[in-house]
């Protein structure tokens, strides 16, 4: 059943739009899902696309446009006028209408939207691109299915076939008051279940969940995640009913928010794919390294100041970046477990009972490792027994100190406002490779006085 | 509307539960919503929740322990008899209820079963109960609603309504042939929009993604994102309808499985969350420090090879930390990109063409940072040109090398079936420390010659 795209389908395309061989073209995609169509057009170049995209139905390019990549989109709508642009997001709900015009330059924006014939539709979008794109008012979509509470069930099956026209998929039908103030939903369970004369205000939910649409997307998709809904109606500050959230927008909200916090965590500064220019990747990923490189400079300047331990120790200098990467990595472990944590709001406790939990666990953890690096240097390494033991106490210090700034400092940003993930990755590990190397010449200086 | 926990209302319900106030306690809980409710039981202790559960009507019951922790709800479950387990299940949709009985032993497991009233929900969970946890049959859930393709749209209403019952929500009205084969669907609004008297035959959408039992549950998450569906229908190897997966169990799966891969990135080898248990944390991190620790002697080995260095160029071991940080933090980037694209199916190109372009980037990257690194080396840390044009070229050769061994292994990985997101974090950090340790010194030997 799923469709499977070949190098040769991709050639025959590009054949085709080569001859300009339109009819066979149309044949060859038409009934293809627009998920599928989105796919072949990544694996051609900007001209073909846009030749495709021109080509074919706007009822199906406008579904294609959403799924394409936003620089690939970008390109291919500077190749479409303000007219051809207006008849795709006529085809478009108003959330992923409002999401591509918002990309178009300020004074496309007005062309495009003067354009657009469906005056309703048209407004809409522009009541839509007020909002924050990271608020419930930027992530909403105007399509929904609304019902007086003083109508009866079949008057409001009425005027839901007219309404359902509008809308991709049904999930619930608010209900609303004269003022249109959200009061409740019904389900459709309950609509085909009950007489046509009963009125809509005997058996609506009173219940219902909603966001205002100033309520951040991260709130959003906790909610819908808590409750488990498909659908959030949105409520402007009079609480009337101005739009609704769907779960699918949801989900590319929260695959989004995973993988920054992935890429913060791996050091990668900004949304960047394996396909992106040399460009893009590098603005993304330098910024970290510059970071580690000047860590880095202050640990060769902390090495620096225990060179006096080099003549008759000199062995310890082959342990620096042992310390350094087990700090890296429990650090790592730290604040990877705290940031998690705060996403997913399961952190309960006080700041200093989970400090003291993970001193434990790094004792405990730094014990272990401990004893078997001391025997290890010996037996292993041939190292001196007192060498062996003041690494060994070095390496449980610096674990513990590693442990500790890792859960400090993810959560003291979070308290700040500022986003937990950024102090995962290249930041604690230069943070504490500097930390601990520090720790572990000052501990060797005290046991074997250089 | 969102319902706020308070320390005062968890007092209130301690105490509540000390009195042995049943009264007060149903009147205090009944009108929450479940999730609510299980969050409140995460603040009390085992006795006080399985009060409570015991107490509370199955119907809330049930949903309050799909939202508990897995090793709460088996602490839990261990104070129930199989009788009132079984009436918990009975409550659960078969996919709930078949993801709760997994997790009890193989003879509470037949007890629990044979004390469900319902036969026909215990056959389900039962035969739910034979396919693998990540596969689509161990995701889905037996209830749909489903129609014969002679029927007529009346009686079809009909047969929805009884069905409707055992259905917590409509997504799609599936058509089977009389041997039960999937055929299509109907959407609600097509229903709502035609004469009762038109045949299924002449309005069902024929064309309608499916998935066998046996897709894993990736592949389930990957269509569904992809076609944007909010249900997708499963059929055995007959072609047969038997059950469908929503879009909310998957949403789960898809956070999990990014939680999964940055707890790997990080150094955390199973599902573990900040509140978990010393043994079960230990666990999880120790392993992999473990790794890193046996990595950390190689890298000591591996310095002493180089100790003639020491006495005229002492200097150099000073600079291992920052050698080391820089391969880890490039190969971590190399091999993030590279485990989301394979994640994300976005990952086209040859291998090779893929080393290149990161030879590329870490050329450009490396150049940048050794200019930087060679004159920062002289003003900032007064070392020799000499000395800072070796740890210059070293850096470089050392970011390629380190790039190209993020990209390769996760790439590799991926080919030989292992999750890819091994490779990141501790192993890449630890094997890029050992072979940028092992280039530097080797680089530095043949500029100084010592």
């Amino acid at each position: 059943m799923q469709f499977q795209i070949s190098p040769e389908f991709i050639e025959k395309i590009e054949q085709l739009v080569a001859e300009q061989n339109n009819k066979e073209l149309q044949l060859h995609l038409e009934d293809l899902h627009h998920a599928d169509i989105a796919e072949i057009l990544n694996e051609l170049n900007l001209d073909e696309t846009t030749y495709i995209i021109k080509l074919l139905d706007s009822e199906k390019t406008a579904e294609v446009l959403m799924e394409l990549d936003e620089d690939d989109r970008e390109k291919i709508l500077n190749n479409l006028s303000s007219k051809e642009i207006a008849d795709e997001l006529e085809e478009m709900d108003t959330d992923d209408a409002a999401d591509i015009i918002s990309e178009l330059s300020q004074e496309r924006q007005g062309e495009v939207i003067a354009n657009i014939e469906d005056q309703e539709h048209a407004a809409d979008i522009q009541e839509l691109l007020r909002y924050h794109e990271n608020s419930a008012g930027g992530l909403m979509a105007k399509e929904l299915i609304k019902v007086r509470e003083t109508w009866t069930v079949g008057g409001c099956v009425r005027e839901m076939r007219r309404q359902a026209e509008n809308v991709t998929r049904v999930h619930s039908i608010y209900v609303v008051d004269a003022k249109d103030k959200l009061k409740g939903r019904l389900s459709l369970k309950d609509l085909l279940t009950v007489d046509a004369k009963t009125k809509i205000a005997e058996i609506y939910i009173p219940r219902v969940d909603y966001v205002n649409v100033h309520t951040e997307g991260e709130e959003v998709a906790r909610i819908m995640q808590k409750y488990d809904l498909e659908a959030i109606p949105v409520v402007d500050d009079l609480g009337r009913l101005v739009g609704r959230i769907t779960i699918d927008d949801i989900v590319d909200f929260i695959r989004d928010e995973a993988e920054k916090d992935y890429q913060l965590a791996a050091g990668i500064s900004q949304d960047v794919e394996a396909d992106d220019s040399f460009f893009k990747q590098t603005k993304a990923r330098l910024p970290w390294l510059f970071l580690a490189l000047m860590g880095g400079f202050i640990a060769v300047k902390v090495s620096g100041q225990f060179e006096g331990a080099m003549v008759n120790f000199g062995v310890l200098f082959f342990f620096t970046p042992l310390i350094a990467a087990m700090a890296g990595n429990v650090g790592v472990q730290s604040s990877a477990i705290i940031v998690q944590g705060i996403a997913n709001g399961s952190l309960g406790g006080s700041l200093t009972k989970r400090l003291l939990k993970e001193v434990i666990l790094s004792l405990l953890n730094g014990v272990l490792l401990a004893i078997i690096l001391l025997f290890g240097s010996h037996f292993l390494l041939g190292v001196d027994y007192i060498i062996g033991i003041t690494v060994s106490i070095a390496l449980m210090s610096v674990m513990i100190i590693a442990s500790l700034i890792g859960t400090f400092v993810p959560i003291t940003l979070d308290k700040y406002g500022i986003d937990p993930a950024l102090a995962t990755g290249p930041f604690i590990t230069t943070s504490n490779d500097i930390f601990g190397i520090l720790i572990y010449f000052s501990i060797a200086k005290l046991i074997l006085g250089f």
